[in-house]
């Protein structure tokens, strides 16, 4: 029976629970590859560490001595940060090696030429697992495209940040006491920045963004803002108002030219992320053909991120189509044509003058709603300086606030 | 450039819903495909009617002149019941001609002998419409069992039932006014008894049940029930309990055997179903290793299925596996021992007694909640003739009935 030969870089959290899913289930990974899977070495940073780990394998924090491997298939990367990551992973493609990775920092800036370089060498880049754990996201967006053109994808991308606003919003708990549970239950790290300030979350978009619309997003093309600024009083006034706070990453095709956000958004109980809680993830693509499908599950975690992983190797052959080629444009879709949007404006104490906007509803702290255009709120704000405003989705119209009873009759 | 010839049969709403794609899309999918793609012939079943529809294709009544075109490469099917479709995808198995079809009630009767068939003759068989229209729950599950066992599939598999238990509630309408909607909208058929007696969620069961455990589900292994007992008075007694009737198609292994259920449910607000509402389909699935992962979209209608159809198109080469040969036994999860689960029973005027049913709350009209084994249930049924019985899902014990703000921090 042929061995695949696996080396894994990296032995934090996934790396590890790569490691146990292959031992836990060897037998269903050899049913399907038809051979039978070898984890062959480990790169690890401290050898010294106390490890759970065969003794037969090869541990060692020497690329070099993985790279000396007679015969090795595959190598599965679960290390953080752009580098040594990248560099890794065109070595082995370059020796010939198959590569999937979880690495989302480093896919983002690096995916396409790790693509380009895969084909020139005839192997694989499997990447399920850089984008929401173990929500085939990526496959899903891939069977679509078969046929779909991609209107507009959005996302709850970053479990943390979702866990941090649930907490706030269910135990009423301050941002610093929700982060600091987060910290404690391992969801967040000792530096939470990546996290609760987007760039995760636009890390994920930016890949997204590229199977969907086959174009580069830049940082210079979209806002990216975390959940730092939301405070337990607004999480509590927007309850009230039947809203709740969700951090979305949301990108789609205007004209051929990408327009993006990363940013906290009030949503509505009929939008499918209202009842998205903890750290799940969930992302919602329009396809023009297919209309509006929702995707839900586990974020992070050991197990959903192995999986996800795992899942590439079951599929290598089919894997690193269409992510770099495809630059088609998204015909205007009429339905995209909106009347102007609700939002929830703050630290204004006065009504907003101005003809294009609608004062809906005057609430307490310097707290309003406003019917505008994006393009206005965004004018308004050079003359509110401290203003902050968040887009609400989801059906502010239908909302009833009167009652229980009445309130559950019309979600 | 090489042509894909297509033969269509039939041209109702998914038939018509994959042509006009094709002409709207050609070229996408010939990007995708490196081919044209283009429909040659049509089957219907009365050539004079009417039909916005080109001159220079074949439109016929007899399956035999479609099958005498020569280089005819993939027929796909949108035509009802098992007969005439499965002889006629038989003859172009036989014929070197890939299949696709969106046909249920015949898949789930044939479609082992299809795929037997089909890998005899070399050819693929696309099945990703027959189950939650656009929904990608067939390509997800192959995915996810790259490396997973299935624990359980559950699934509204059936938008007409969901449709009509929406209307009721929202609009506190009569099942038959609803279902009368249902029919003006098009949703129902005027003999609606596939849809709202369980028979059409069973097929698609049937279909997934297979996927995921690799064996065959038989009417005498499961209870098939629809939703014509649920009356305006149940749907808003369940509401005041904050909870929602859904018509829910579930299937796990316990032991080898499969054990599956249709059939209307309580469901709490914790649950991913509990928002599912109108012709909307979902699905959610419990892989040992990833999770839960929930999948939602539209579940019918001219263009879903059809884009679900020509995503199966565009990954030709890569179906028809994994489909009948497994059969592999699914490890008892530790989690999946649950205590004993809550039921609202109906037409019961007095408290039931029997020692291992707790009578958690009694409420009006004969209606109480219990808390019992469903072995129990089922036992105390045959004691008390006319008893209804619905299962609750999704956290009874979590709801808070006190009032709005309250109730929606709780949630």
């Amino acid at each position: 029976m042929k061995v695949l030969k696996i080396a894994l870089l990296g032995f934090g959290t996934v790396g590890e629970g790569v490691y146990r899913t292959i031992q836990s289930h060897g037998v269903r990974l050899e049913e399907v590859l038809g051979k039978k899977v070898e984890v062959v070495a480990v790169l690890v940073r401290d050898k010294e560490k106390a490890r759970n780990i065969s003794k037969d394998l090869l541990l060692t924090t020497d690329f070099d001595e993985i790279l000396n491997i007679p015969q090795l298939d595959i190598v599965m990367e679960a290390i953080v940060e752009k580098e040594p990551g990248f560099t890794y992973l065109k070595k082995a493609i370059q020796k010939g090696c198959h590569v999937i990775t979880a690495n989302k920092e480093m896919f983002a800036h690096h995916g396409k030429e790790l693509l380009e370089l895969a084909e020139q060498h005839y192997v694989s880049v499997g990447f399920e697992a850089t984008v929401a754990g173990g929500v085939p996201i990526i496959q899903t967006l891939r069977q679509l495209l078969n046929v779909n053109r991609i209107n507009k994808i959005q996302g709850i991308l970053n479990g943390t940040s979702n866990f941090i606003l649930s907490e706030m919003r269910e135990k009423k708990q301050s941002f610093a006491d929700a982060l600091h549970l987060a910290q404690e239950k391992g969801y967040a790290e000792n530096d939470p920045s990546n996290d609760v300030e987007g760039t995760d979350a636009f890390y994920k978009l930016v890949i997204l963004s590229k199977i969907a619309f086959g174009q580069q997003l830049d940082w210079s093309d979209i806002n990216v803002a975390g959940i730092t600024k939301i405070t337990s009083e607004l999480v509590e006034e927007a309850e009230e108002l039947g809203l709740r706070f969700k951090h979305i990453a949301s990108v789609e095709q205007e004209n051929g030219k990408l327009k993006g956000s990363v940013k906290p958004i009030l949503v509505g109980r009929s939008h499918p992320f209202y009842h998205i809680e903890g750290v799940e993830n969930a992302v919602n693509v329009e396809g023009d053909i297919v209309g509006s499908i929702t995707l839900q599950g586990p974020g992070a975690g050991m197990f959903p991120t192995a999986s996800a992983m795992l899942e590439d190797l079951g599929q290598l052959s089919k894997i690193s189509k269409q992510y770099d080629s495809k630059s088609f444009s998204v015909k205007t879709n009429k339905e995209t044509r909106r009347a102007a949007e609700y939002w929830l404006i703050c630290n204004v104490k006065k009504k907003l003058l101005h003809p294009a906007i609608e004062n809906v509803e005057r609430l307490k702290n310097g707290t309003s709603i406003i019917n505008a255009d994006e393009k206005v709120v965004e004018k308004v704000r050079e003359q509110y300086p401290g203003m902050e405003y968040f887009k609400i989705i989801g059906g502010y119209n239908e909302i009833n606030r009167s009652g229980s009873t009445s309130l559950t009759a019309t979600l």
